[in-house]
C-alpha cells in the first residue's frame, strides 16, 4: 500500500523541511495583520513612501506604451530583459564603482526573485551561509528553503567584522561542514543601518576568494544615502565570485517588480537558464514604463527629494523616541536608507509586546523575527520611510509608553 | 586550501546538476535565434497573437490606475494576489467545474512560476515524475531543474492511457523509486494538441491517490477550443492531491506575467509562504490592468473571436503542409489551443535540419527538444497562433520544400 503524500512522514514532501520554520514567517503575520487593520501606523513594511512620484508622468508613460508597443509591451520577452533597461541598469552601477556590460545584467521581477535565483544554482542542503548579525529576514528564508545553515558574523558600526568572518570560515571547514557563501547587505543595512566600510569591502572579498566562498552582495539601498554620497561596491575588487542583486522597489516603486542580478561571468548563462525555467522573462510591459522613467529627466530629482524626505522622518522619528522611549534605549543613526534598529532595556520583550502593540494601533518588526537562532527578543526594527511625519511622532509615543508599562 | 567555489567538483555547485541537460535549452536556443533574425517567420514560440486585443482601452485602464491608484498599484501587495483578481479566477475556474474560494487561490507572475513553487514544495532529488509523451519542454526544466527523474506514459488520441501510466507507477514503485507526481496538460495539449477524454480524467485521479501520487493539472488552454467547449477539470474529482495551474499568457496576454495555483487545501498556506520567500508578490499594477478587463465587457468576445481566428490559421496551416510536405507527413489535427505535432517520414531528421530552417527563414521545434530521452527526430512541433496565415502558408512551403529535399 503506497503512503499517501500529504499524510506520510517518510519520504516527506520537501515542504515540511523547508518552509515550516522560515525566518519571515513571523514577519509576514505582522505584516498581514497590520495591512488588514485601517488606520494602524505601521513601522514593519519596509515600504518605499511613493507620494513624490510623478504618478501623471507615469500614467501618460503607460498609455503611450501600450497604445504604441502594445504588442510589444504585452507579449513574451527575452529572459534576461529588455536592452534598454539592461543599460540603465549598467550606468546605475557604474555609480558604485561596477563596471558591467548590459548582456550581463538579468533582469528579474524584482531582486528577491534574484536571491533565490542565485541560491537555486548554488546552495546544496547543509552548505554554511554567513551573514551580517542581523541580516534581512527574506533573504535568510530564501536560504532557508534551499536548506543552507545561516550563521551570523559579529559585526559594529562599520557593518560584520572581517577576522570573525575569517574565524567562522575556518571553524566551518574544520568541523567538515561546507562554507558556501557570505551574504551582505553592505549599504544602509537592513535591518541594522549600518555602512560596511571601505576596508573591510575590500577584506571581505579577499576572504572570500582565499577561502573559497562566493559572496551576494545585496544593494536595495546604495543610492538612498541621505547626503546623496555612494560607496564603491564590493564587486569590482571581487568579480570572480560575486553575485550583485540590485532592485528598483525602494529607489522608485515595488509595484513593478522590478531588479537584477549580476552573476560571475562563468555563472551568466547558467543563471539565465534558471531565470527562464523559472518564470520565462520578467514583464516587457513594466520593464517599457521603468525605461521611460530612467529615460527622462526626473528621477535623479525625485530620488533627491526622496532622500531630503527620508532624513527628515528618521529625525522625527528619532526626536519622538528621544523623548518617550524608556531610558536606556540605544540606536545606532542611520546614514541613509529605510531602518532604524532600537535596542530596548532588559525587561521589555519586544517579541512578547508586538501583538498588544499593534492592538494599540503599532505595528512593528521584534528582533527574534529577524534572527534565525531565538535572539533578539530586545531589539526592534523601525521602518521610517513610509509612515508621515505625523504618524511616526504618535506611533513612536504610542510604543514608548508600552515599552515604560512593560518596564514598570 | 579551500577549493575554489567556481572551479571545484567536490563539492559542485548546484547549478552543474540542475541546469545543464535541462532539455528547454535547445528551444531557447532556437527562441533566441528566431527572435534575433528580422523577417523569420516563427512556428517556435508559443506565443499568442495580440492584434485582436482592445489596446485603447487597456491603454485607458493603465492610465487611470497609475493616476487613481498610483500608491497601490506601484506597492508592495499581499503574496497571494489582489482579492478582486482571486475572484474573477475563481469564476474561470467555475466554467470547469472547479469549486474554490478566492482566499484559496495564489496569484503568481505566470503559470511558470506557480510550478516552480509546487515543484520546490514537492520533489525531492530522484522523486519519480510522469507526464505525457511527448510533454511541455518548459515544466520538463522545472522538474529537472529540482533532480526529479522523468517517466514519459504512453497516449493516444485521448491522452495518456491510465493503465500505462498504473503499470509505470507500478514499476517504479517495485524499483524502490518515490513516484511523486503526475503532470498533464489535459486541454489541446502542449505539444501533442489532443485533449484528456473524461473518463480518463477521472480514471487518472483515481490512480494517483490510489498509489500516493500527487497531481499537477496545467490548464492555459482550457477555454480556447475552437468551439468553445469546456471540459471538466481534473481537480473536482481529486481535490486533496490536485495542484491546478491557470495561464493569462494564453488566453489574453503574456507580457502581464500573471498566472495562478490552487493548491490542496493542506498546502495552500506553505504555498503561499513559498510564493512570499521566492518573489514577495506579483505585480499590483498588473494585477490591476488586468483586472479591468476582465471586469469589462470585452473580453468574452474577443476570446471568441480569437478562437475563430486561430481554428482559420490552422486550417491555413493543414492546407499549406498538406500541399507542400512529403507523403507519409501525419499530424492529429487539434480542437484548440497553439500547436500541431507533426510527424515526417523516416529519413528526414527534424533535429538537423532545424538549422537549415531558419537559414531559409522558418523556425520550428524539433521532437528532440520536447522529449528528454534523445527521441523525437521525426517529429516537430508546429505553433500557428502567431504568425499571420500569408506567413504560414510561406513557411509551411519553405518547409515543406526543405523536408521533401531532405528526403531526396
Amino acid at each position: 500500500m503506497p503512503p499517501s503524500p500529504l499524510t506520510t512522514s517518510s519520504p516527506p514532501l520537501k515542504v515540511a523541511d523547508r518552509v515550516a520554520s522560515g525566518p519571515s514567517s513571523e514577519v509576514r503575520q505582522i505584516f498581514q495583520t497590520a495591512l488588514k487593520r485601517t488606520g494602524i501606523i505601521s513601522f514593519a513594511n519596509g515600504s518605499p513612501y511613493l507620494g513624490e512620484l510623478p504618478f501623471h508622468q507615469l500614467a501618460d508613460d503607460a498609455h503611450r506604451i501600450v497604445t504604441e508597443f502594445g504588442s510589444t509591451a504585452l507579449q513574451y520577452g527575452a529572459s534576461n530583459g529588455i536592452p534598454e533597461l539592461r543599460r540603465h541598469i549598467v550606468d546605475l552601477m557604474a555609480i558604485e564603482g561596477v563596471a558591467a556590460d548590459p548582456e550581463q545584467v538579468i533582469v528579474t521581477a524584482g531582486s528577491q526573485q534574484a536571491l533565490g535565483f542565485a541560491a537555486h544554482a548554488t546552495i546544496n542542503p547543509g552548505d554554511v551561509v554567513f551573514a551580517e548579525s542581523p541580516s534581512y529576514a527574506g533573504a535568510m528564508a530564501v536560504f532557508a528553503a534551499y536548506e543552507a545553515e545561516i550563521v551570523h558574523v559579529p559585526g559594529d558600526r562599520d557593518g560584520l567584522i572581517p577576522a570573525e568572518f575569517e574565524c567562522l570560515v575556518r571553524v566551518a571547514w574544520a568541523a567538515g561542514k561546507l562554507p558556501r557563501m557570505l551574504y551582505t547587505v553592505p549599504n544602509f543595512q537592513n535591518p541594522g543601518g549600518m555602512n560596511l566600510s571601505a576596508e573591510r569591502r575590500i577584506l571581505l572579498g579577499r576572504i572570500c576568494q582565499e577561502q573559497g566562498l562566493l559572496l551576494f552582495e545585496d544593494n536595495p539601498y546604495g543610492l538612498l544615502g541621505f547626503d546623496g554620497a555612494t560607496m564603491r561596491a564590493i564587486q569590482p575588487d571581487a568579480p570572480d565570485i560575486t553575485f550583485y542583486f540590485g532592485s528598483f522597489s525602494k529607489m522608485f516603486a515595488p509595484g513593478l517588480r522590478l531588479g537584477w542580478l549580476l552573476a560571475p561571468e562563468a555563472l551568466h548563462q547558467p543563471l539565465t537558464d534558471i531565470a527562464q525555467t523559472a518564470a520565462l522573462n520578467p514583464s516587457v510591459f513594466n520593464q517599457l514604463l521603468l525605461t521611460a522613467y530612467l529615460d527622462g529627466p526626473s528621477w535623479r530629482d525625485t530620488l533627491a527629494r526622496y532622500r531630503g524626505l527620508y532624513r527628515a522622518k528618521l529625525e522625527a522619528l528619532v526626536g519622538a523616541l528621544t523623548e518617550h522611549m524608556p531610558a536606556g534605549t540605544t540606536w545606532d543613526l542611520p546614514a541613509g536608507g529605510f531602518y532604524l534598529w532600537v535596542t530596548v532595556p532588559q525587561g521589555i520583550d519586544t517579541h512578547e509586546l508586538v501583538h498588544e502593540a499593534i492592538e494599540r494601533g503599532v505595528a512593528y518588526v521584534p528582533g527574534t523575527a529577524i534572527y534565525t537562532n531565538g535572539a533578539g527578543r530586545s531589539e526592534l526594527r523601525l521602518s521610517f520611510c513610509l509612515p508621515s511625519v505625523e504618524e511616526i511622532r504618535d506611533g513612536a509615543a504610542i510604543l514608548g509608553r508600552l515599552f515604560s508599562e512593560a518596564l514598570a
